[in-house]
């Protein structure tokens, strides 16, 4: 068995092999993608061979394909009311976001605070199509052009979210639908046309690429943005200034496409495992809520709670039994608040703090399931003699 | 003899040795930095560890240090109106930046364009420190804590600028001063304090590092941003959302206490083969213009011309003897446009045409110099014939 068992995929995954070849590789290039020498060239053969694989990955076409340095940036470059659609170039004056977006879409990009509107979701964690309806039917939003921004799937539920039916009443209320794929991107398909989104959000080291890389994938060339976030050269055809993270997008390609050809085995291999996980959850601690159980979910996600538990210790215990879980999303400061996806749910606060997050990945084993199950039935013997993890 | 002799060092160096390490180390971890179990501790560690390494390489604290994407980033974050000292909190008016600025600092940050002030140079490329007093003089400029930003040496010429005489300066007119020391970093000593400057842009890729990784160094905590450019989590005490490139931060440090403990020496080692370059250039064209050469340089950079040549196709004609040079900054979009340096050194647009930048760097041979000689003896005979490289 594994000195520990890693159950935190969704805040990242370790380095595909074939990402860490591409980089090996690319080290072994010296050479700026602007320069027109030999070196330059070279250098720039590698980003045009990633964009393929990535744009591969939610059928897009490379030059629809924008390299950022993380999932958050590309959600900032998005959220403009400077997105442009063929001739017409007027700004967009509102933003919708489901309550349940990650903090950097909940940042709102450049949209001035007082121009988001909020979406509620159900006690499943699915955004209320009702709801988007009749926001987008109020005069003030369709005169708006409206950006609507809906993730594919929840970082801290794993529930997957009703893309292509929002998009269809976006569309026909004159919006713009951006989607948020990093959680789902090579564990569910995420064609970017099927969806029906005009703008989608792609993070490399979710899919086995490195941190520090991120794509904003257009549905088409013709939308384009009029401030860019990032100014100064030309690179990224004027939508992102900065030298390219060469060996960093060349691992961002090699991961897009294992992630691609092995969605449909490690899918399966993800939801098997997963299975056996809450199965064991359920016989060990039949008291114990999974959030959004009742709705689809990504194959790999899994957040639970008991009843009177205190989540930030459980990960402490947890971690020392050489099991990595998480207490909702690792994508902060340090500082412990309370996950703002449970409270859109309506979950009671003490519930809320009580919410451990387990996310599997592909190389993630029986014996990790096991080494898991084996620290959670010791937890829970703990807490229910009521020591160790209470609140 | 090496199979090629790359001179484009100040558009992106080699990866160092001791940078690759830092990576492979990380490639073996998994784990968030956000994360609190001991994977994610672990990958946190990397990057507090390279913050130190990086502060020292300009005599910065490590919690000084902001991790971004690129210089270019950096850049883009530093020039701010909303840029707060201590209690004071108005945001700044006007942005004066030298004529001979990198595009990236040439945007303006999120200045708006009536808000820049420009900065003329003199014929060998320094900024002209009475130009700069006159400006901040203006009563307007005066009542406006204008931000000012002059580059430690510039990526074209080399040619260092008067940054201490020019912080003396901004600060008596209470002002701010940014400097862009990414030629300079690695190169020549970038004292923060003893150059007098209040927030400081590295690039990592230019010192041995990874393309995609930037820093901003502020010269005290005290300065702060009210509005990060990229918002979402709280990493980078709340100044820069995104996850953290962590292998690429990691080669950072490691490529940072390389430069930092070898700078003297490398310093010497590039001094003395840029002057056998520079006299092989003079002996065999003695009509070559070396630009800014009555001027302080970098140990490293050379700018020259030959009246009646043309610098795309003499960038080329190297490229096919096996030398990388450029034509000027590599950081665009691929397209030609003459330089806005050598303009604003009103060095005549034929000429300026005409300029072909040599750029040298650590592991530069005399074997590369002999085959950059060879080469130019080759190119300058053809364009005294009259074919070849001729405008």
């Amino acid at each position: 068995m594994a000195e520990r068992a890693y159950f935190d995929w969704n805040a990242t995954a370790p380095l595909r092999q074939a990402a860490r070849e591409a980089m090996q590789a690319a080290f072994s290039l010296v050479g700026n993608p602007s320069s027109v020498h030999a070196e330059g060239r070279a250098a720039r053969n590698l980003i045009e061979h990633a964009r393929e694989h990535v744009g591969l990955l939610v059928g897009a076409r490379p030059a629809e394909v924008t390299f950022t340095a993380s999932g958050t940036e590309a959600n900032a470059l998005a959220l403009s009311p400077a997105i442009e659609t063929g001739v017409e170039k007027k700004p967009r004056g509102r933003l919708f976001i489901s309550a349940i977006e990650h903090p950097s879409v909940h940042a709102g990009g450049r949209f001035p605070r007082e121009a988001i509107g909020y979406l509620p979701v159900d006690a499943d964690g699915r955004v209320k199509l009702g709801a988007l309806a009749d926001a987008l039917a109020h005069p003030s939003a369709a005169a708006s052009r409206p950006l609507v921004s809906i993730m594919l799937a929840n970082n801290e539920t794993g529930v997957i979210q009703p893309v292509a039916e929002a998009a269809a009443i976006v569309h026909a209320a004159g919006g713009l639908l951006h989607v948020d794929a990093v959680q789902a991107a090579g564990r569910i398909a995420c064609d970017i046309g099927a969806l029906g989104a005009d703008l989608m959000t792609l993070s490399a080291h979710k899919i086995g690429g490195l941190k520090g890389v991120g794509a904003l994938v257009r549905k088409s060339e013709d939308i384009h943005f009029a401030e860019p976030l990032i100014r100064g050269g030309g690179q990224e055809r004027g939508l992102r200034a900065g030298t390219e993270n060469v060996a960093g997008i060349a691992a961002f390609g090699a991961a897009a496409l294992a992630a691609r050809g092995q969605l449909a085995c490690e899918g399966a291999h993800m939801l098997a495992l997963r299975s056996l996980l809450e199965e064991g959850l359920r016989a060990i601690t039949p008291q114990a809520v999974i959030f959004g159980a009742a709705a689809a979910r990504l194959p790999n996600t899994t957040l639970f709670a008991l009843p009177g538990m205190k989540a930030e210790t459980a990960v402490i215990a947890f971690d020392l039994e050489g099991v990595a879980v998480s207490s909702g999303a690792a994508c902060s400061s340090g500082k412990v608040q309370p996950s703002h996806v449970l409270a859109a749910m309506e979950v009671s606060p003490p519930l809320t703090r009580a919410a451990v997050r387990v996310s599997l990945g592909w190389t993630t084993t029986k014996a990790d399931i096991e080494r898991f199950l084996n620290a959670w039935r010791k937890l829970a013997s703990a807490l229910s003699k009521g020591h160790g993890i209470a609140a």
